[in-house]
């Protein structure tokens, strides 16, 4: 196969085994470059014929070959939340494919704008992510007058010049209600996560939605924190009630998963007296008695698009907003008909 | 309250009502604190009295306020393995704390040496941890070579003049193998993490050193990967033996909530037929049913501690190698009396 055009640093890379971000590195005369490798990397180079773009190289030489992520959260909830390590091994996928690194800068509150502000002014980082979107959401202003790319997860509800990954958790959460009705539930709960992030928000909104194209209202929403603990405390809270719900829809699997001992402890039946689905498709939830029927997002694959799109926005390649596919009902056997009306 | 000796930068932290390295920031002044922000630091600063060690001052001049985590797994573990998130997390509370950024990057093995001479030939940090040791670690005369200080997660084979926060988790399988010892357990098997890693390697030594001060064999040992689907691979492979065992120690609690559910599924009472243990104390670990038996570990406290320990190692503070408290059994509802003899 003959190729057709210049080589490129990709073509290095191959030619010398390493990295395309060694390769950039030793080209563009860094330091942290083995000199076995840094030989490896220049001879492959000349076998090649490969010539510095004067374009690619100038913009190469002030960057920091790393991005950053900002997270206003309390350090406690990236060890309890499932989203974060399986966001974080697709960001790395794709940053360690490329030779860069990941700035993780978790913050207080009060001190986010401090945080963008000093991955910015120091130039630690080419871009950023932007996570947890709010209503309202404030740091796209912030982030245009830093100068710093940016490409946000999920599409925020003002006005915004950041390339986004498209998440849309709604479909899978009107599947989830949408199943249940067809099994003939009435009585649907929701444990909901908290309301001030994007997605607590959204899931909440939609399964409002799912349930009044059903003709239906909620039988109760209980806001918890995304945690087994809060999910156990949330799901004795709707058993408690003088009627409580046949079906459980949470937010995301820890809550279920904490949810299904919760009704065996109350000597409810799952799924034949209780019905209970999940969000996520976490490892475990396949894996627990009954298996969870849950929602199959792809956090990993997030993170590797946000990433990829990301590194296109910093080298100056066109990018589009990005699409990741639709969350995807998958029923297992934490769900079944509704029991007889007591 | 009297205050004696001058007034340090966490006083002027206190009193401005922001992170200790946002006043370093200021008073230092780099790029990144916004405008009020600084007014406040800098009136704090001079309402008290504050004047820069010039030792410090050198000191801090160079700094890039961030430290490091290499690591050489593939980017997936991170979302499997619940170790990494509650140690981040950690490391996180520590450096949020003080103003810091953690720069992560997970390569191939083959470049785990190049992205230590990254981090170090670019400062992009002031220190790193060194996670996931190997026998016979080759990292730390790499570091030497690099004068970048470092922090060992538990203490290498080897010669080290690194500190190390000592974590041992011997005495909990041990805990582990007397209790069903104890209960009459006599076939005990094993599900082992990988034997590459110091921490699959360890746990597998203490299994059989605790079998054999007990009189006896193990059972079986299958090396699995630490996740729910190797877990329950290991445990139907366990259970299919001719003779199987009548209690599993499990090297995680993923791998052993995923054997409760295997169990369920081949008609295999837990615990009254079978006992399981799992290692981590994971929050949901207690909100299976049923509760499993398992071992307290306190990864989140590693992680402050060896952020600690390497903050203090950059400022040029003394310090020794910190051990946490030893790994503790904590017994629930999946072990009990060993079945009688069949």
């Amino acid at each position: 196969m003959t190729k057709v055009g210049r080589p490129t640093i990709r073509d290095v890379a191959a030619a010398a085994g390493v990295s395309k971000g060694t390769v950039s590195f030793t080209l563009n005369g860094r330091a942290g470059v083995a000199e076995e490798t840094r030989q490896r990397v220049l001879e492959a180079a000349e076998a090649l014929g490969w010539t510095p773009s004067h374009q690619a190289r100038a913009l190469s030489a002030s960057r920091a070959f790393a991005v950053g992520l900002v997270l206003a959260r309390e350090p406690e909830l990236l060890g309890a939340d499932p989203f974060f390590p399986a966001f974080i091994a697709g960001v790395e996928r794709t940053l360690s494919d490329a030779g860069q690194a990941l700035v993780l800068q978790v913050v207080p509150d009060a001190e986010e704008e401090a945080g963008y502000r000093r991955l910015a002014g120091d130039g630690r980082v080419d871009g950023v992510f932007l996570l947890d979107l709010r209503v309202e959401e404030p740091r796209i202003a912030l982030l245009r007058e830093l100068k710093l790319p940016a490409v946000t997860i999920a599409r925020p509800d003002g006005p915004s010049d950041c390339p986004a990954v498209l998440v849309d958790d709604r479909p899978g959460i009107a599947a989830a209600v949408r199943h249940l009705v067809e099994l003939g539930h009435r009585r649907i709960a929701h444990i909901a996560g908290p309301a001030r992030f994007l997605h607590g928000w959204t899931r909440r909104r939609a399964f409002e939605d799912a349930l009044a194209d059903a003709g239906l209202g909620a039988t109760a929403v209980v806001e918890a924190d995304f945690s087994a603990a809060g999910g156990a405390r949330a799901t004795r809270e709707l058993l408690d009630l003088a009627e409580p719900p046949t079906a459980i829809v949470c937010a995301n699997d820890l809550m279920a998963i904490a949810g299904l001992s919760v009704a065996l402890e109350y000597g409810i039946a799952v799924p034949s007296e209780l019905s209970f689905t999940g969000f996520d498709n976490t490892e475990l939830s396949g894996y627990v008695a009954p298996p969870l029927t849950t929602v199959s997002t792809d956090p990993y694959l997030w993170g590797r698009l946000a990433a990829d799109t990301l590194l296109s926005l910093i080298a100056g390649d066109p990018v589009d907003d990005v699409a990741v596919p639709p969350a995807a009902l998958i029923v297992r056997g934490s769900t079944a008909p509704a029991p007889a009306t007591h």
